[in-house]
C-alpha cells in the first residue's frame, strides 16, 4: 500500500485532476490519496484556501458572502465539468458552503479553521465523486469519522497518538481511500487545521497509520535539488537523501515541504518519494532512513535561510561564572523565546534566534534584563544573520569537506560570522551576513557539484 | 613605580637572590617587590611550600616535626649565609616556624593555609633583612598590617575590593617595599591563601592598588612563546600580546601564569612584562590592553589543553523544544557543574566540560537525569577531548586564517570533533581527540610561523 499526496497545483483544475487520476489508477498499491485544496491555475490566480479565508472574514464582518461563495463553488464546478459530472451531484457542496456560516463555533479561530479546512474537504469529496463517476472504486474518508484526532489548537494543531490506532483499524478492500489533507478533529469534535505544510502532514500521518510501504508526495517539481534553483542554474537533482539530511536542509530553507510535516512518516519509517505530477515517470527524490543509504557524493545539498538574528555578549571572565547561561535562558524562557544556537568563546557568547521568536518589544526586554542580571561588558544585536547548511551523509572525512567549503568562499570577501562544525555528523553550519548568503551558497555549490 | 614579582625558582637560593637584588636595585622605580617561597634548586629538590605542607600534615598526625622544621629553616639559612647575614638575625624565623604549630586555627584548612603562606612570608622578611644588610633601604610589608583583605576561603581566597583602598593609603618614600605573595588576611584575621598562581595574584593586586605603571613578572623563561616549547623546537617568542590574547591562550594551557592571576592588573590597566630573572636584559613579553596593540602577525599563539570531556546528545526535533537547554542546565546546576561550551546542530547538542567539574558519580547522575527529563535518542560521553585555541588580535581576515588552519591540519588524519569560529573576535577554537592535539598544534604552528 502506498500513500499518495497531491499538492494544490496538482489539483488546481480538471486537467490536473486527470493527471492525478492517471497516477492514482496506474498502480493498485496507490490506495490512499491525500488531497490539497485547489491551488493556482495561473500566476495571478487565487488559491481556494485564500478564497475561504476571505469568506470567513467577510462573514465575521457581517458582509455579504454570496459572491465569494459563488467564486469558491465555481472552482469546484469547473473541475466537475471537465469530467461531465452531472450538476446535481454538486448540490451538497453548495449547501455545505452556505452551512459553514450557519454553524456555531467555540471561537472565531475555530470558525477560521473550519472554513479553511473545507478547501481540502470539498476537493477530496469531489475527487471521490469523479472517480466513482469514472467507475473507479473510491471512498471518501472523513477525518472526523476515521478518528484523525488532533490537539485543541484551532489553527496550529498537532496529531494525537491515538490517531494511529484509529487509522490501523480502518477497514477497506481494494477501493481508493480519499483523505482530505490539512485538518483533523479535536476531542471536542471541532475541526482544527495544522499550521504549516498541512496536507503533507496528513499524508505522513496516514502513511504511518496505514503502515504504508511508501509515501509518494506529488508536487510540481521533478525532484529536490542540491541547492536553490533561484541561486544556481539547473542544480543537481538529488535522487536519494536521508531523513536527517532532509531535516538539516529544511532547517535552512529547503522548501519542498516543511521538515516537521514528514515527521510521522519518519517515525513510522515510511520512505518518502517526492515526485512531479506533471512528469510521474521521472524518479523524483527518495527520502529514506540512513541505514539504507549509501552516499555517492560527500555533500547532498546546501541550503540557506536569512530569517535569523544574533545577540552577541562579551563579559570578562564570563566562562567562570556558574549559572551564567542559566540566567540568560531563564530570561528567554520568561519571554517565551526559543533560541536556535549558542556558540561560545572564552569570554564571548552569541545567541542565535529565529526572527519569528522576536519582536522589537521582546528584544528590548531581553536586552534590558540581560544588562541588569549579567552586566555584560558588551551587548550587541546582529540583525542580518543568515545560516547556511552544508549537508551530507557522505561527510566522513569532515575536515576535508571543511577545507573545500572554506576554500570555496575564502577568496570572495564573504563576511562569516560563525562556523560550526562537528555538532552534527552530517552537516556544517555557517553564519553569514544575509547579503553574503546567496553568494556563499553559490560558491560552495560550485566547489562540490561543478568542479568534481 | 613598578611592581616586581619573582617566582620560586628566582628565589630558590643565594645565587638567585643576588640576581633578584641586582634587578630590584637596577631601577629606583622597581619599588614594590613580591616574593614567592624558595622553589627548587635542582630538579629533584623539594619546594619550601611542599615542605611546609609536609610539616602541617605531620603536625596534624601527631608526628615529630623537628626534622621537617630543620629542613625548612636550612633553606632560608643557606640563603642568609650567601650574604653573610649574622645567624642571630634568623632567630625569629626559627621561633615563628615552631610557633606555627602552637597557635590555634579555626580549622585544619586554615592551619594548612597558614603553614603554606609562611614560605612566602619568611622569604619576604629574609629579603628585607638581606637588603638592609646590604644598606639598601627596604621595608617588609605584612599583608595583615597593610590590609590585603581576602574572602574567607582558607585555601581558595579571592581579594576583597577594600584591599585597593587600603593599598592606596600605604605611606612610603623611596624604600623598597617587600610583599610576601600568595596570601592575604580574612575579615576574621586569619591567613588565607589564593588557589592558583598565588604570588602572581598578589603582584597583580599590589600593581593595581599602588597604581603601578608596570607589573614586571620575573620567572625562568625569556618570554611567552607562541606555542608550547615541548611541542615545537625554539618557538617564536612573543614580544607583545594583549590581555585578551593572554586570556584566550591561558584558557587552553598557556602556563606562564594562570590567566585569572593577572585579572587585578588588567582591571587596573597595568601593563605586564614577563621577564627572565636569569636574563633581565632581554625584553620578555609585554601584555597590554588591545587599544595599545598593533598586530604584526595574524596569529599570536596556539595553545592546547586535554582536560576536557564532552557529552553528545541527539534528539529528533530537538531544536523545536522550548526550554530544552534550560532543562539540561538546571540539571547541571543542581549538581554544581559548570560547562565550558555548548555547540549545537539541528538535532544535536554537545556539552563540553572541564574534567575538574566532573566525577564518575556526577557523570552518572547527569546522564541519568538527562535521560529521564529529555529522553534523548542518543547520549554519549566523549572522554578524551582536547581544546586548541588559535589566538590573534591580527585575525582580521578571519576566513583566511580559518583556511590556513584547516589547510595545516587537513592532510594529517587528525580527528576534529568541533570547529568553533566567530564566537570570539580573536580566536578560533578546535576540539580534537586528545591524542591528536599535539600534532594539530604543531602543524598549525608550522603553517603560521615557519612557512611565512
Amino acid at each position: 500500500m502506498k500513500v499518495v499526496k497531491f499538492g494544490g497545483s496538482s489539483l488546481a483544475n480538471g486537467e490536473q485532476f486527470k493527471k492525478v487520476i492517471a497516477i492514482v489508477t496506474a498502480q493498485p498499491e496507490r490506495q490512499a490519496v491525500i488531497t490539497s485544496a485547489p491551488g493556482k491555475r495561473f500566476s495571478d490566480d487565487i488559491k481556494v484556501t485564500d478564497l475561504l479565508i476571505t469568506y470567513a472574514e467577510q462573514f465575521l464582518n457581517y458582509l455579504d458572502t454570496k459572491k465569494i461563495q459563488e467564486k469558491i463553488f465555481d472552482r469546484y464546478q469547473e473541475i466537475a465539468q471537465t469530467f461531465e459530472l452531472p450538476t446535481e451531484q454538486l448540490t451538497w457542496l453548495k449547501k455545505e458552503l452556505q452551512q459553514l456560516q450557519e454553524r456555531t463555533y467555540p471561537s472565531a479561530e475555530y470558525l477560521l479553521a473550519a472554513f479553511k479546512a473545507h478547501g481540502e474537504y470539498f476537493n477530496a469529496r469531489l475527487l471521490t465523486l469523479i472517480l466513482n463517476h469514472l467507475k473507479i472504486k473510491a471512498r471518501f474518508i472523513d477525518p472526523r469519522e476515521v478518528g484523525l484526532l488532533v490537539s485543541s489548537d484551532s489553527n496550529d494543531a498537532t496529531v494525537l497518538p491515538v490517531t494511529y490506532e484509529n487509522l490501523a483499524r480502518l477497514d477497506y478492500t481494494d477501493e481508493k481511500l480519499i483523505f482530505p489533507g490539512f485538518f483533523g478533529v479535536t476531542k471536542e469534535g471541532e475541526i482544527a487545521t495544522f499550521s504549516r505544510g498541512g496536507s503533507d502532514i496528513t499524508g505522513a500521518i496516514v502513511a504511518r497509520g496505514l503502515n504504508a510501504e511508501l509515501y509518494e508526495n506529488f508536487t510540481d517539481v521533478d525532484a529536490i535539488y542540491a541547492t536553490d534553483p533561484r541561486l544556481v542554474q539547473d542544480p543537481y537533482a538529488v535522487t536519494k537523501m536521508t531523513y536527517r539530511e532532509m531535516r538539516e536542509l529544511s532547517y535552512a530553507g529547503f522548501s519542498v515541504f516543511h521538515d516537521e510535516a514528514i515527521v510521522p512518516a519518519i517515525e513510522g519509517r515510511v520512505k518518502i518519494n517526492v515526485k512531479n505530477t506533471n512528469h510521474p515517470e521521472r524518479p523524483g527524490t527518495m527520502i529514506i532512513p540512513y541505514q539504507e543509504f549509501t552516499p555517492i557524493t560527500p555533500i547532498t545539498g546546501i541550503s540557506s535561510a536569512k530569517h535569523f538574528s544574533a545577540l552577541y555578549l562579551h563579559k570578562f571572565l564570563l566562562n567562570k561564572e556558574t549559572g551564567f547561561t542559566l540566567k540568560i535562558l531563564n530570561i528567554l524562557y520568561k519571554y517565551g523565546i526559543s533560541y536556535e544556537h549558542m556558540p561560545s568563546g572564552i569570554d564571548d557568547l552569541t545567541i542565535i534566534f529565529d526572527n519569528s521568536q522576536l519582536t522589537e518589544a521582546k528584544r528590548k526586554a531581553v536586552s534590558r534584563d540581560i544588562r541588569a542580571v549579567i552586566q555584560p561588558d558588551e551587548l550587541r544585536w546582529i540583525d542580518d544573520y543568515a545560516l547556511i547548511m552544508v549537508v551530507g551523509e557522505g561527510m566522513i572525512n569532515r575536515i576535508g569537506i571543511m577545507k573545500d567549503v572554506i576554500l570555496a568562499i575564502s577568496d570572495h570577501n564573504i563576511n562569516i560570522h560563525m562556523i560550526n562544525q562537528g555538532s552534527s555528523e552530517v552537516s556544517i553550519m555557517l553564519g553569514t551576513k544575509s547579503a553574503d548568503a546567496d553568494k556563499a551558497v553559490k560558491y560552495i555549490y560550485e566547489a562540490f557539484f561543478e568542479q568534481k
